[in-house]
């Protein structure tokens, strides 16, 4: 048992060292390998599973909104990515430039993609002519590329993956409500799919996207108290159409700019599972995220029969992601690996149980033990997915909440940050000024202009002048 | 119906002009748009559409055999990628390098991945120390690049989309056994799913991967009598292993290298489903692969009671990939439009249709037109499209056979390729003068050396030595 043990032990306690924690347990759930590629990660089958798992079931949700996947270059020469000025000074200094093909030099440079508006406003102004033709509801899947000086397995990566919608619409009007209905499918997949809580807002214009006119965000709380920006929805209006000249005609003939919208979610939110689910036996997985969601653990593995039962069962349970571990190993090495990789359920199965037609369930959220009957072994093992899918929900919004306090002046917002770190909600007055100094003196920046803003007091936080708006304010990832 | 008919007659027809044919159907059928980075194509959602599927069945066989899907970095540094000598004289010419992030320059250019042997090594090194950690049967599901002079919608791009696996094995039995048990994916893939029958075969040493000790492949004949190389499954041996230093301790506690593959499958399969299938009204989608199987489009739909019938239809169909095309246009235009992007089935219904309980079912692929009774729909569709799936196998087999020439002397196979453009089935003496000189002589080359060769005569065809090998012969994309 020493050595089943050490298993665990190797990883630092989230309370000790919170960093080198999210650090080992990447590792030792063998979630990435680093790679020869400064600030680039290998993502290792079981981190891969996890999004694959992401990837599929956010797809349906885009596709039952009626979006279309494409294919966009992973190229975007330097002309066209100029094309939007605030958008290229946004985004210039953090690419990466392909300059020579082969042995040739290029006339001109083409940077690796960091977002690819600049390739879908292209596009759209070829085939987008007549009202006919909108909207336009185009999602990608991708790889991109950002030149990150410090970088953090899946929370900043050089290049990481991700989606990246890009909408064209008749209207203003449309365009924002395209807008706020992608942020609302972030919102559900990370509450229903993942088990985080979110607060949904508008960011400040400060934290605004390079080139939009409105950003909302959906932010989440890890267990160290910061902040994570979880997924972005922006809404154009139509200063891209009108930087590359996308028009179309009208009922009445008449030639109109369309209004766009770009959001996307990335890897960074298997980072966002693990720090909010996490504890320190390792990754927790939600069910309905988790490549194995019943590890099928046999004991006393050399006598008749079990190995044949953990299989049966196995086969019984095949409407879930089951995995039995036949390996050499110690039951109790197999234990920890398990609750280090994040299964929600472990089933053990030895003699004794075969004899009393009995298995045991081990919850990975809670650590409970439940002899169960093999008879109803499906509906037991369904019921409880579906128990620990809720109650990691409802154990990250007790901890959002806990961790989430009300300031009126800066000394409350400091004590705030230093006895509870977490989000502080406080007035804002709406100048740039207040916001910078706040991040100078506290660290921390403002995550967004909730949907639901409450009336914590009549004047700024910062300046005192009279308020316009509540933010959560927090240190962030 | 002057409109309608210009909507196919303004694709040209492909005995004029084959090139030209392939372009007017990959644009017309919205597969693919141009854009503004050279030789980089944009997938359009009906092209991204035929991809997913094809991701998704294939993906489903790599899982079915073992594999595991993970995510290597774009970038490789030029270090790495020159660690394997044939390797780096093989694709240093044709890559794309980064030289600059943001505004800095790198110590060290990275290329963008032409392929990514390398880096699978890197890591491979990394997490293989024991013969319990073998077999690694790993795939990625990635963009590349090569950077190419003369480029082609889905035949030949800069940026292409593939899956590439690569796997690691204690012996060289084992890595060989993968390397043809891939290749028969292949074969199976591209038969079963996309009905394109293919020669199965071994490279010769000229056609070889840099880098393997052996290379096989599928290789398919396209409508002009062009072979296409459909699938490539190589067995590199020990040779990365020892240029990257990757062992594994065997069972009797000795240091071994491993033996690895690699195998690869892109969008270029595109290419080979339209022009094995596609004719002069535009695409012909096997059913498998159709991203709509059934359209149904309504005939007199302002009639009351057509258009919930269609829906009516639509519903109970669900088992299948199908559409209700309500738009305003005609239903000619319609019946142009839907024979253009190559569905499968159309599915017309009118109020004579619906006074008599029947629908017209029309096939893509032979254009015969059916009346079935309402009541048993969802059996008639299954089983047509089953038979078309069928047919199209059919079909594309009886044209390469007939296609497929023997030749014994160059006269003999020049006449062939003047005649029947095809294959030429040709003995050859294994030197690469002779490959050379056919090349030389008649623009094809060695396609492969098939698994089941044939005697067609004693002597080499170029040079008249001992024939050592029966080799399919042809010019090729």
């Amino acid at each position: 048992m020493a050595k089943d043990k050490k298993f665990v032990e190797s990883i630092t306690d989230m309370e000790v060292d919170f960093p080198q924690w999210y650090t080992d347990v990447v590792i030792k759930a063998e979630l990435v390998d680093y790679s020869s590629v400064k600030g680039c990660m290998i993502i290792r089958p079981y981190g891969y599973a996890i999004w694959e798992l992401f990837q599929k079931q956010m797809d349906d949700m885009f596709k039952a909104t009626g979006h279309e996947n494409v294919y966009m270059p992973v190229f975007i020469p330097e002309s066209l990515l100029q094309k939007e000025k605030d958008h290229v000074e946004g985004f210039a200094p953090e690419v990466a430039w392909v300059t020579h093909g082969g042995d040739q030099e290029l006339t001109e440079r083409l940077c690796v993609r960091p977002t690819s508006e600049t390739l879908f406003c292209d596009h759209y102004k070829n085939i987008i002519h007549s009202y006919r033709d909108l909207p336009k509801l185009y999602n990608q899947w991708c790889n991109v590329v950002r030149w990150e000086k410090t970088t953090r397995p899946f929370l900043r990566t050089t290049e990481f993956l991700w989606q990246e919608g890009h909408t064209a619409h008749a209207t203003q009007e449309e365009s924002e409500a395209e807008t706020i209905r992608m942020l609302n499918v972030y919102a559900d997949f990370c509450e229903n799919i993942l088990s985080i809580p979110v607060i949904k807002g508008q960011k400040t214009e400060k934290e605004r996207f390079a080139g939009a006119k409105a950003t909302y965000t959906i932010e989440s709380l890890m267990h160290d108290g910061k902040a994570l920006q979880s997924g972005t929805s922006h809404n154009f209006g139509d200063g891209f159409a009108r930087a590359f000249g996308i028009q179309y005609t009208d009922k009445n003939n008449e030639l109109q700019y369309v209004h766009q919208t770009s959001w996307g979610a990335t890897t960074r939110l298997i980072g966002a599972i693990i720090m909010v689910h996490g504890d320190n036996r390792g990754l927790v997985l939600p069910p309905k995220i988790a490549p194995i969601q019943v590890i099928i653990v046999p004991i006393a593995m050399q006598k008749g029969g079990v190995l044949e039962k953990a299989n049966e069962l196995k086969d019984r349970l095949s409407d879930f992601r089951v995995k039995v571990d036949d390996s050499d190993k110690t039951p109790g090495w197999k234990f920890s690996e398990y609750e280090m990789k994040g299964v929600p359920i472990r089933l053990e199965v030895g003699p004794k149980d075969i004899e009393n037609n009995q298995v045991v369930l081990v919850r990975r959220d809670t650590g409970d033990k439940k002899l169960v009957s093999m008879d109803n072994l499906e509906d037991e093992v369904a019921s409880l997915l579906d128990e620990i899918q809720h109650n990691l929900f409802v154990k990250a919004t007790e901890r959002l909440n806990a961790k989430t306090s009300v300031a009126t002046d800066m000394t409350e917002f400091q004590d705030a940050l230093d006895d509870n770190p977490g989000f502080v909600k406080a007035m804002w007055c709406g100048d740039q000024a207040c916001e910078d100094e706040i991040k100078e003196l506290t660290g921390a920046t403002s995550r967004c202009i909730p949907f639901e803003e409450e009336h914590i007091s009549d004047t700024c936080v910062c300046c005192g002048k009279k308020a316009k708006h509540m933010v959560y304010w927090a240190k962030a990832y």
